[in-house]
């Protein structure tokens, strides 16, 4: 028997890659109805498995969707409960031709493994497994009580958890959630994500002539739709990337001097973010901040598409009578979906050009979220990824949101600790996804020494 | 025999009406590949008839299309020669369950004939046919020299008569054309349109990142060319619909007081026109002008869709990489495409915001015409439409193009008589599309007198 789980998991860090590959050779689409059976057996395979290795009241929970994965072991005895998640299902692999080896034959390569799934998110998931897995082999108990909750639609909306989560069953009693779905800033840099940007997903509907006509007859006394969509974009935010609705600013708490400064010294270079990953003439965005601020500290506003009118090639020479804007905004701490969409929208309205009706309408929303970093979960992350990893700990903000996440806090009281062992290259949504071996060999040792950390 | 070629048309009506509801069923569709059969079938039918009545020198020309249709009858001489010209194809005619009738089964109702290409344009085309008819007929001789050229792809932009135009055969030589493709101001009311609108037709494709990016990933640092697009387009335009663009205003030759003062008489009601014909709140375009002013003798910008992006149902965070402005301007006299076309691109280029790039490209350009109204062939139309309809012409413009006349103009040096008699309500490459019966009568009447007037 291995004297300590990080041995166990060195040792039998071979069978896990393979266990890995075996589970990423499953084609787990959530979003293509043919793989729906996919999706079940990896959600099986995952249950097998969490019970093998000793975890309880394991079960498949069913949703309108792809099934939940639950397990727990609650011996802990005046211990926190950790609630760890993950999601087993992945992102269509196509354009098929562009991998270089096939996306569900996982192979290994200049030190990665390549297969759809890799990193986002059954390579991170597993980890979660496998430290489990050592700890309790080593143990035979676990160093803190652990519920693990699996999805499958996290590709797709996570509609299913949401609504689950939005339950607050009891299943779900815990302390902090463990969140691996996020990547380190810089290869070998202990990375931990403590804010997300929220956002607010909108169309803006304008209606002008009560049918299509043709700009020949009616060009000049007809309104355009799609010009005043222009007129109304060029006023929500201005060419310096400022956003001009009134009072949208308002809210914002800006980062703290210490998180500014720590954003400082990260390894980045904005003209090689230019060049390597942006490829644009020129970097937008507020004059006088640094890009991580923008990306992570600020709201911003896009333009996602216009559909409507004439998109064919060639001519047509049509006055639509309707034409759409998807737009959405990132939200800041402490800004709210409730209060920027009724901002937005008073604006919209005021500034709609005569001719023409607009309608605001609101998709979808998210909350932004900003989690403290005296938290004493925190504090055990940064000590174990410190003894794993000989650095300390970067703490960086997501521009994006991973909506669970505001769920945990918003139903259930839970801080999150997303600690992810992903590179910024490994190639999510996009062909020749992979995980850098290493990091799944570290990450696994990693979550170990966190659950005992916490645990402590 | 009878004694004029009026009354040889007033005695064969009934046949007449007969024959054109022949020409009708054939569904001369250009667009559609699978009716390329029946537009030859409609081309052969006609020259067949044309034949029939005595013209000469009767045959197809094959194009890169769709076959044109040529006559002659060239023995008036000393006296002018005229090239008729209308199209035999059609429309689609879907949506197919909005006809009340079958669209190629023309139905009598009301006064009217319905049927897909009634009044655009076999019913006013065939109208020729019949005056020509009705005057060899009746003088085994025609008042003029006469050249009838017919096409098949006015529908789908017309490229084969234009190349045959281009090209200047001596089957062309003539002193002016006579084109019935437009319609009365108001029932009743004898009309010759003297003026079209010209037009550039372009798109501004504005690319931002190397591929397309997260927004929340990238929000507030990598340029959106929906956002970048819609400040251009704000400032192409402003919201009094005001063209921004430098010194496009400069060559604009605005209508004499006469022709003003003559447009302010037409039985032309602007809150009428809003409320039925457009549909929309109110009526947008340049302060101080009438709408008759505005669409027809000033230039004009829309845009008619926004190609890139996401436009399915629901919210997809892209920046997108790439995205499309379809712009077209209408141009007046004596405006020139190339110009106007000059001016945009110099001025797009100059307003374009930071961190994209735009590429401004002419689709299709048009150039627009004036007819001057002392011309002999606009004296000898109006002397006769006032001998068949009792009253004085009235001289309007057109806001659209019809490219065939500027080319008649460009290539051949021949002012256009553009005598129609279609009805405002009359549903052109609409469901239900209609002639009204009286109008084919009148119509016929009309051109049997302008020929005789113009040969006098």
């Amino acid at each position: 028997m291995s004297t300590t789980a990080v041995d166990y998991a060195r040792e039998n860090h071979p069978r896990f890659l393979n266990e890995l590959k075996d589970l990423l050779r499953i084609p787990s689409i959530s979003t293509l109805p043919e793989h729906a059976g996919d999706c079940r057996k990896a959600a099986q395979k995952l249950a097998d498995e969490l019970r093998r290795i000793g975890m309880e009241n394991v079960r498949l929970i069913e949703t309108s969707g792809h099934p939940l994965v639950y397990a727990d072991w609650l011996h802990a005895v005046g211990k926190p409960t950790v609630l760890t998640y993950g999601h087993y299902d992945v992102q269509p692999a196509d354009p098929l031709e562009e991998w270089h080896t096939p996306p569900f034959e996982p192979t290994e390569r200049n030190g990665n493994l390549y297969a759809r799934g890799a990193v986002d998110d059954k390579g991170q998931m597993y980890m979660h497994v496998k430290a489990l897995e050592s700890l309790l082999k080593t143990n035979g108990a676990l160093p803190l009580n652990v519920r693990v909750l699996l999805e499958g639609e996290e590709e797709v909306g996570g509609e299913g958890i949401a609504a689950y989560v939005a339950s607050k069953p009891s299943d779900l009693n815990a302390d902090f959630a463990l969140v691996s779905d996020t990547e380190l800033f810089a290869p070998g840099l202990p990375t931990l994500c403590v804010g997300l940007r929220g956002m607010i997903y909108t169309e803006l509907e304008v209606r002008g002539a009560k049918t299509d006509l043709h700009s020949g007859i009616y060009g000049g006394a007809a309104p355009n739709p799609f010009v005043a969509l222009a007129q109304i974009i060029a006023r929500l935010k201005d060419e310096s990337g400022r956003i001009l609705i009134p009072g949208f600013y308002d809210d914002i708490i800006p980062p703290s001097a210490e998180e500014l400064a720590a954003w400082k010294s990260l390894p980045f270079d904005e003209e090689e973010y230019r060049r390597t990953e942006v490829g644009s003439k020129e970097l937008v965005g507020e004059p006088g901040l640094s890009v991580l601020e923008r990306t992570w500290a600020r709201p911003t506003l896009d333009v996602h598409g216009m559909p409507g009118g004439f998109i064919g090639a060639g001519a047509k020479t049509v006055i639509p009578a309707r034409a759409i804007a998807k737009i959405s905004m990132r939200l800041v701490p402490a800004m709210t979906p409730a209060k920027a969409f009724a901002q937005y929208k008073e604006y919209v309205e005021e500034i709609t050009p005569s001719g023409v009706e607009v309608q605001v309408r609101l998709i979808h929303q998210g909350d932004p979220c900003l989690i403290p970093v005296d938290n004493p979960y925190i504090h055990a992350a940064t000590r174990a990824l410190h003894e794993v990893w000989g650095k300390d700990t970067v703490f960086i903000r997501g521009g994006g949101s991973i909506p669970i996440v505001g769920d945990f806090a918003k139903h259930l009281g839970l801080p999150s600790v997303m600690m992810g062992f992903g590179l910024p290259d490994d190639n999510l949504h996009a062909p020749n996804e992979k995980f850098h071996l290493k990091n799944f060999e570290l990450g696994i040792r990693s979550i170990i020494r966190f659950l005992e950390e916490a645990g402590r």
